[in-house]
């Protein structure tokens, strides 16, 4: 479509509107090395690589309370912030954490906050410190962190070439299915009337509520050469794709390697009426760490392989060799 | 007071909250080497010292819409953010702007809060990075910034000695006046009905608008040996007894030196019947940099001498030797 400045921002997808503002910014003394990455980098006071990345999580919009609670939120913020660091094969180093909270909301709701911060470093990437941050008061709950880290070489999206291996570390659609159960409970849905918080039902709402990046991963694959790396937020699928086309690639992944993950959340079928593959291929908010290692590479441990890069066709991400519809979520179109 | 978890966070100032949320926190392996100032500092990769600083503007709370465009707005969080690092006597070096934006807003205000930012930084800081940020669908307009600067060895607010000169750097109460113009006018106040935006009454919107902190002078008065500094963000007042309590010292100013600065507010006595004494001494949101130097060194251009340091007494802030009733501004009780 044709953008004008009388364009409503929903018309357009995320990518469109960061491209937008992008034109609008100086380049500066220390430009970011890296385009359309994970973090940024730059090389900054006597030839040292800085990592930085910034997340902003909004009340109604990136979670909902009380099915949040306050440490939830802080955990959450953390994590997914420290993921992007990771994502560029960095080690993370530094948090500012920023929250923003209505002024008849009580100590209660601060100090579980700053537990979730810290235990969220403490468990995902100990030894990191927090800084400080932003405090204000606001109408809406609103965490903010932003994120530094340190590399010697970024591993960008951009790195894969056909006939690499595609691996993952972490966890696919279960923060998607934790999401419609609560969402679901909060509504009153008839279906999920009594049920039981237990096992995969379980591991769901808390990778959920309290994602847990693979961190050290993020390091480790860069120390084993990896030559690419995401981590994914909006679904296998859509980040997939968003690897593949800044490597100008495509990724073949095995359907057979993805079938047990799917066997694992069959209970959404007749409990969320979706298809499990559905929430495995575009089921944001896990943050596990897309990889694409050489071949001969050895991923580290915690790593699974899920298929190969293939010469660039017309889709991002084939499953099994053939196209697949699912598609992952646009933030700002909601869709 | 007593504090417990069920105490509301506004029945507490905003410090007493910061320091609830620092207890939870991890020191980590990069910990800041200052406490309770403008910015964190840290040793990072090869030894070289990072300064971070984040901001969070929130509608409704530090800015309202549509008296603040979305340049303004862009423009402000910029300018206060990079105005932390100043007060280190650090460089900046990158920024990372995060907007949070209602789905109906439209391309014309993210290219013009992009602009405010774009704009800020070519005028205050030139040759500062942006990086990047993070751009979410919220209901309300969410403005934050982070800033990073490098630094040799980093000025806190603790190294005033009796006997140092008390200079500042920037506007004094303008930032004030100009709010309390934009609320009446919004509110229907009488007074301000026909009021011609010239002189110093648009120097004053303007100010609150658009600050123009003196970015470079942070760094500048480090190279002169200044003792300490902090930005004025919360007035003079506040401020400078930030400065003299983390130094143990009393600042005390001159009512002369300050004179002028009163008179170029005169109009605001009869246009917003507020003593401009007030608007000087506790006004927030100017942005200058308040800076103590030894008393034989030369302060870069743009200091102006406001006092003097003298031995800790009961008070942070004297002016002419007498205490002062000037409080200014928390940002969390909102008083």
């Amino acid at each position: 479509m044709k953008v004008s400045l009388g364009t409503r921002l929903d018309e357009l997808a995320e990518e469109q509107l960061v491209a937008i503002l992008r034109q609008a910014y100086p380049t500066g003394a220390h430009p970011t090395e890296v385009a359309d990455d994970d973090a940024a980098v730059a090389t900054i006071a006597r030839g040292s690589r800085l990592v930085t990345s910034t997340d902003l999580l909004v009340e109604h919009e990136d979670f909902v309370l009380p099915e949040f609670t306050p440490y939830d939120v802080g955990w959450k913020t953390a994590a997914v912030n420290l993921s992007d660091i990771a994502a560029m094969g960095a080690r993370p180093t530094g948090l500012l954490m920023t929250l923003g909270i209505p002024r008849d909301r009580t100590v209660a709701d601060l100090v579980g906050w700053g537990r979730g911060v810290r235990d969220a470093v403490a468990t995902l990437a100990p030894g990191v410190s927090v800084w400080g941050g932003d405090l204000s008061a606001s109408r809406l709950v609103i965490s903010a962190a932003t994120s530094t880290g340190e590399v010697e070489i970024p591993v960008t999206r951009a790195g894969a070439e056909p006939g690499d291996v595609v691996a993952y570390a972490g966890r696919l659609g279960f923060a998607a299915a934790g999401l419609r159960i609560l969402l679901g409970e909060r509504a009153g849905d008839p279906d999920l009337r009594g049920l039981e918080r237990t096992g995969t039902i379980r591991e769901a709402i808390d990778a959920q509520l309290r994602p847990r990046p693979p961190i050290a991963l993020g390091a480790a694959a860069a120390v084993a050469g990896v030559h690419a790396l995401i981590d994914v937020s909006d679904g296998l699928a859509r980040d997939g794709a968003r690897l593949a086309r800044s490597s100008g690639v495509t990724l073949d992944l095995v359907s057979g390697a993805l079938a047990g993950r799917c066997a694992d959340l069959g209970w959404a079928r007749h409990t969320l009426n979706i298809d499990p593959w559905e929430l495995v291929m575009a089921g944001g908010e896990d943050y596990g760490l897309l990889a694409v290692f050489a071949p001969d590479a050895r991923p580290p441990e915690g790593f699974e392989v899920l298929g190969a890069v293939v010469e660039r066709g017309e889709h991002g991400v084939l499953l099994s060799g053939r196209p697949t519809e699912y598609l992952g979520f646009d933030h700002f179109a909601g869709r």
